[in-house]
Formats: C-alpha cells, structure tokens, sequence
C-alpha cells in the first residue's frame, strides 16, 4: 500500500459553537493493513448531534476526544486491501472509523453491508445509530401504547423524522416540532405526521394546548431548552420523557438550562428518563430487520441531507446541524 | 350543639412567602351535625411542605385553597356528637378537615384511629401521609434493591426521616442531606443513618464523591434547587430520582430552578420521576400494618415536633417548615 491518508483531528477544546480553528486538516502516509486487518477508503462519513458532546471534556458515556487525536465519526468504507479472512476488497463496512480517507481495521465492533440491500447512506441514518436511537427509544424508554399522543422535537433530522414515523406505524397520533414552515410542510405532507409545531414561528405551548387538549403521553426530546419546558406543561398523567439529546443546549458558553417545569412530573405522575443507543447492540440486528420492512412496504420514508465533498468540507458541514440546515440524516460523501 | 368554631380561612394568594395578614382568623356558630353525619374537636393538625403549592393557583394534584375557604390541612380529631352509626362520641378520627376547632363530617374518605396503638399525632406523620409518601416513594417509584446507595434530602424531615430509616430496613447504605450539624448528627446517630451531609456548611457535591465513590443509585428528593443539581452529578448507572417535592423552589417569586444537571439523566441511563401519594391509597392499610411492625421492634424511631397552642399558632408554626426550624414531622396540638 502507498498514499497519503487525510484526516480531521481535534486542535483545541471548543468554546461555544465549533470553529475552524479548533480542527486540524493532518495529511499522513498511508500503512498497508498488516495481518488480520484491512484497509478502505471512506464513502460516507455521519455528521451526528452526539460529536457536540464528545469535545468536552467532562465524564460522559463516552471518553472525550483527545486534542490531536482523529475525529470520532461513525462512516461507511470500502474495503480496498484486506489480510484478514473475513473481509475482501469490495465489502463495504460500517463502524467508528473517523473523519479520514483510509482506515486501517482489525474487524472488531464493525458491520458489513450490502449496497444491494439499501443506499450505503441508509447504514448510518434509518438503519444505523439515529434509526437504532429512535426505535429503542421510543418503543422500551417510552413504552409507547397504540392510540397514545406524540411529540417529537427535532423532528426534521435524522432521529426526529424516524420516532415519528414509528409511531405513526405504531398507531400513535404524532405532533412534530421543527424549525421552519418548509420542514414542518414535510412533516405532515411527505412523512404523515398528524401535526407539526413551527418553533421559530408558533407558540410552542399554545400550539401544544390546541393540538393535545388531552396531554402528551410521550415526549421524545431531541432539543431540550424553552421546547422541553413547554412540553412539559402538556403533560398526560403517567407520561414520559424521554431525554434523547439536547442540541438547543450543546453550544451553551454557560451552563446547561435545566427544565423549569420538571415539578410537572410530581403532579402528573410521569417519568423523564435518558438513554444510550449503544445498550441495545445486542438487539441491532432485529430493530434493523423491521425498519427494513417498515422502509420497503413505504411505512417509513427515509430523508437523508447528502453533503457531496471532501473530508475539508467536514467542519462546515458539521455546523449545518447546529444550525438546523438539515433535513433528516445528514452525511458527507467523499467523492 | 351550641359554641362557636374557629377557622383559618386562606385571605390572599401569598407572593413568596406565606405572610400573617394572608391568613383571615374566624369564628362563626358551631352547627349541630345532623343525621348521618358527626362532630368532632379537632386535636392535632398536619402542617406539610405542600401545603404552600395548595395556595397557588395553578392546575396541580389538587384544586387550589380558595380565597375565603378554610385552609386545607389533615387533623385528627376526637367525635363529641353523632348522628351516624359508624362513629361514637369519644372515637379518634383522621381526615382531611381543615385548619379549625370543630368539625362536621358525613365520614366518607376518614379513617378511624386507635391512641392505644400509636400516639394520635403518629397518624399524622409516621403511620400518616408522609410515612405512606416516603414508603411508596421509595420502595416503588424508587424500585429500591438490597444494597443500593439511597440518598435523601429534606432528611430530618417527616418524610426525609421515615425514608431513611426504610432504606436501612431494607438493607441499603443511606446518606441523609439536612440543614444543620444537630440535625446531621440525630440522623447518623439516633437513626442509624450511614453518613449526613450539612448543605449550609459542606460543599455537596464535594461531600457526595467521597460518600458515594460508586454512585447514588436512588435519590429521594424533597428540595429541589441545588442539592438536586449536586445529587444528579453523582447518579449510578440505571439510577432512579424520585421527584417527592421541591421545599427550596415553593416559596420563589420568579420561576422555579430547573435541574441544569438533568442531561446527566441521559450519560447515566437514569430516570427521574414524580408521584403522589393519593394515588396509592388502596395500599395505605398493609404499608402502615408493615411500618407499625417496624416502629414497635425499634428498626424505625419515630421523629414529631408537636407544638402545643392554639389555632392562632398555625401560621407561624407553617412558616417553621420553610426556616427548616422541625425534626421529623411538625403537628399542631390544640391545647
């Protein structure tokens, strides 16, 4: 094997949003892959709410990621090289292999695929990390009931677009919150949800109260911030919240805004509960089967945000999640 | 019946703090029960932290005091007359009479109370509403195992004492957090209590990584605020915080202090959950036949301050709940 490798690594812990400055743009040679390992370049590199998270540095489910080191990402490779007998040239392979164009891997903790199956795109969206996200969170967090009332947050990215349609095929009654007339337009016209709240436009609590006169019996929470807090005045008795992420929250320069109205879940008997996608790998395979059928009979529509760049365009691309730019999953094909 | 019947009514919604001029002191006739019904002295009254949220008017558990109604208090009473065939002159009777002397019932939703088996003020605390509140709370909403690390605020409280001691019967480490060096030292010492942390004169927090290296793995709230946001710093795995109320929060003027450490929820795969005692009445009679059996073999000492005086002493004796000025269950005997 000859080459370069190029890569994304961290320069300094961010401050706030992420800057350009706090990434550094490393080209490095190439290795061949050695015994029991192979190599691949980069297709599809996941852009996910979660990399806020994983810069800082406080105890966390996962380690930071230390300066200088390659951005975690989760990404879709094809195998170029391979000494190891479980993969050959021509798989293509998901896993946690960064922000670079060629990876080194001995095999462990990653996934083939099959582009026949599905866009390789969709292994990091509908039937990866975000799908796996809304299904166990929505389904063994939430426990959610058929003919329940739902509320989504974020419903217009990767996470949110998939919970609702879950529960849309569950025999919920779905509200999603969303930022922007065009998104929530997509909501309920394209993706069937039975409502959306336009946050930059509405009331969220006044909206809430006119589409759920009966309360929320499940609140998915992608956003946290003033939208958690006025879910939670909507409460249904015995309902949940499930605490999915918080990207209202994650560029905070001061501490986190914690829910105001949490004494809501005293008078209302109900529970807000977090989670960790990863505690449920040993039951990837079989959420992923059923979304596979929900996805070929038309139940579920998949939206990804293509991005169509190179590894230079990550940072940027990064920060259109921040910014609400994206509908659905967003990833970044190297091309 | 002849004689008069003296009242606390509520006379304006409190702003922050209860003040002496919201409270009306009335005296009207005392009416003859008629059939069906009976009449009672009232000899010992509740005086409970929500009883401030019952001032508000806000949608809760329970519609608000009125303005010019009596004041909503649980009280034992003894019967001096009686047209109906359930109730004797002489019988002890617990309910939900108010803030007054006399007493007029039909006996729907009152419970009959025995003096030679408790003390009739035990029915207030211990065998009462907070002893049923810390019971509950703890060994259902908290799901408490063998072995846990149980921490509990408000802790020289009526509830905060009876929660303690349940989770050292059920074979739990507990860690009491109280206002106070004397306080600290009766829950350690007298109630067997394995640690105590002084929130006016330890850093929490500080104090909660070196008692708890392993994590809280139930924390039973009744303050709110800050002692929350510590505790949430220090959650085990799969951790259940129990929301039984917020004492530091229910007399603020502007909003109250969300939990900003509530994200913890999620990198802890813990929940965070409200409830009301009502809603386990069903279930009061075997929990008190269980901790009766735990008070008469000396597992769980009893904790009252009993203020003797009159009524004209309620309002005062209230505001000692929210000055942290009780141990164990505050009760206003009528001498």
């Amino acid at each position: 094997m000859s080459g370069t490798n190029r890569q994304i690594r961290l320069a300094a812990r961010p401050v706030g949003e992420v800057k350009p400055e706090d990434w550094e743009h490393v080209t490095e040679p190439a290795t061949a892959p050695g015994e029991g390992r192979f190599a691949g370049r980069t297709r599809f590199i996941s852009l996910d709410p979660a990399m806020r998270g994983w810069l800082d540095d406080r105890p966390s489910y996962l380690p930071p990621v230390g300066i200088g080191e390659v951005m975690r990402a989760g990404s879709v490779i094809e195998v170029t090289e391979s000494e190891h007998p479980g993969f050959q040239p021509g798989d293509h392979v998901v896993g946690t292999f960064g922000v670079q164009e060629y990876v080194v891997s001995d095999g462990k903790g990653v996934l083939k695929v099959d582009p026949a199956l599905a866009p390789l795109s969709t292994y990091l969206g509908a039937l990866g990390m975000p799908g796996m996200t809304a299904y166990f969170g929505l389904l063994d967090v939430g426990d959610l009931k058929e003919g329940e009332t739902v509320v989504v947050s974020g419903a217009a990215g990767a996470v949110g677009t998939m919970a609702g349609q879950i529960a849309k095929v569950k025999g919920c009654r779905v509200i999603g919150i969303a930022g922007g007339a065009d998104k929530c337009a997509m909501l309920t016209g394209e993706l069937g949800f039975d409502a959306a709240i336009d946050y930059r436009a509405d009331d969220v609590r006044k909206a809430l109260r006119e589409l759920a006169p009966d309360g929320v019996d499940v609140y998915f929470d992608n956003v946290g911030g003033d939208i958690l807090d006025a879910v939670l005045t909507r409460l249904a008795l015995h309902a949940r919240v499930v605490i999915c992420g918080a990207i209202s929250q994650y560029n905070n320069e001061t501490q986190v805004q914690g829910p105001s109205n949490y004494l809501s879940l005293l008078v209302r008997r109900a529970r807000m509960e977090g989670f960790v996608v990863f505690d449920y790998a040993p039951r990837f395979g079989a959420a992923a089967r059923e979304l596979a059928g929900w996805i070929a009979t038309g139940r579920i529509k998949v939206k990804e945000h293509v991005v169509s760049g190179s590894l230079d365009d990550f940072p940027a691309t990064l920060q259109m999640l921040f910014r609400g730019e994206n509908v659905g999953k967003l990833v970044l094909e190297l091309t």
